[in-house]
């Protein structure tokens, strides 16, 4: 199963004071982005992989979704998304996407959010996605940019003139990644952009829409520590349909 | 119109002493990964943009194309490619991409090897493209990846630790790069991978394939100096079709 992090108690305690914790999607820089991949919500049935702590869910249904199925792998995460209070419309469970079991032709829409970058067998999971999408069903998703996961050490450095850089090294080497964030050896899957996308084609999706995160003009003049997103993405967000 | 770098004396004299100029296909370390993306070749009617000594062309006859029509924009490429003699299915013109004219519902196939990356008006062209394909024509091409034209210093370098890396910064700012490679002031487009897809999609393509280019183990074996190919990706691949 995939290491479940979220778990871990000095990963959650450092996990839930992140911006994108507290204050949900408006606390995530790439959410603007990513909700201009998704269709209209009204009377959709929607399903988060890797719900956390539920923002998604509680944002699509009051815009309107029919119904959403919030899963995640971690009894703390899905214990803090029920605590937000009940709707009839939500309903959250306890899942490991390496095997996840959906219902086929179900959903109109499933959304994941820098989840699918934890997945050992993601060409397998990608396949249960599609049989879970009804006809014409959506596929919008985020993951860390394999630009900013593949180097063995990932943070900025200088050059030797003094410039900063990020630097790449092994970006053509899949395989695991394990960083120190939040608690030590947290372990990533870094694959390329051509790997997720040909994985994407080989299920049987047909691609929307790719863009690599940047930072808006006003994002930085709002919070100009996030000029330096500029210089490496540090996401990526796709869009595809069954 | 674009950069016509390819006549200057110094670029040309340079140029013409690559590999992948003097033996062709086979000195293009790509090539078996692009070859593999292409439909089977024989009655197809092909265009090759950018076709520079015809390598491609005449590869393309010889495995059955009907006809091929290589377009450069640099006299002395055409001279040279014509000095392979003649082949009455074979036809070389000059062209300047950016302001292309095809005929309409033409081509089964549309090729196009590191040519991409020099266009301004990237949108228009592909739009050209499309409607000089036939139904379900396929468009396949190779681009300078923009991890490889992104940085400001487009070279490896070595980090505090004397690991040597490639110094990613402004990957996220599209447009000109100018460096000088066989001669001064080469000037490339920079785009991301989601732009340059985004631009196709926009165009009315289906994407088929898309690859961040590695050499294979083989390759390695054969060129150890090809290894540190895997610390970035040189080349992106990519079929889509119409």
């Amino acid at each position: 199963m995939t290491q479940n992090i979220y778990d871990n108690a000095a990963f959650f305690a450092g996990y839930s004071q992140l911006g994108r914790s507290l204050e949900g999607l408006d606390g995530a820089a790439e959410w603007p982005s990513l909700q201009a991949m998704l269709p209209p919500m009204p009377g959709l049935r929607v399903a988060d992989l890797g719900c956390g702590f539920g923002w998604f869910c509680r944002w699509a249904r009051g815009a309107g979704a029919a119904s959403v199925l919030g899963l995640d792998v971690s009894e703390n995460m899905l214990a803090r998304a029920r605590g937000f209070g009940d709707d009839p419309g939500i309903s959250y469970a306890r899942a490991d996407l390496e095997d996840l079991r959906l219902p086929e032709t179900e959903y109109n829409l499933i959304y994941t959010s820098l989840t699918f970058h934890y997945i050992v067998a993601f060409g397998g999971l990608l396949a249960r996605i599609q049989q879970a999408l009804a006809p014409r069903g959506k596929l919008v998703f985020s993951i860390e940019h394999p630009i900013y996961m593949a180097p063995s050490q990932p943070r900025f450095t200088l050059d030797a003139e003094g410039r900063r850089v990020w630097p790449i090294d092994r970006y053509l080497e899949e395989g695991p990644r394990q960083t120190d964030w939040l608690a030590k050896g947290v372990i990533k899957q870094h694959r390329t952009i051509g790997t997720t996308l040909n994985l994407l084609l080989a299920a049987g999706f047909t691609l929307d829409h790719v863009e690599e995160w940047s930072p808006t003009d006003a994002q930085i003049a709002a919070r100009p520590a996030l000029a330096q997103e500029r210089d490496r993405p540090m996401f990526l967000l796709v869009a595809a349909h069954k």
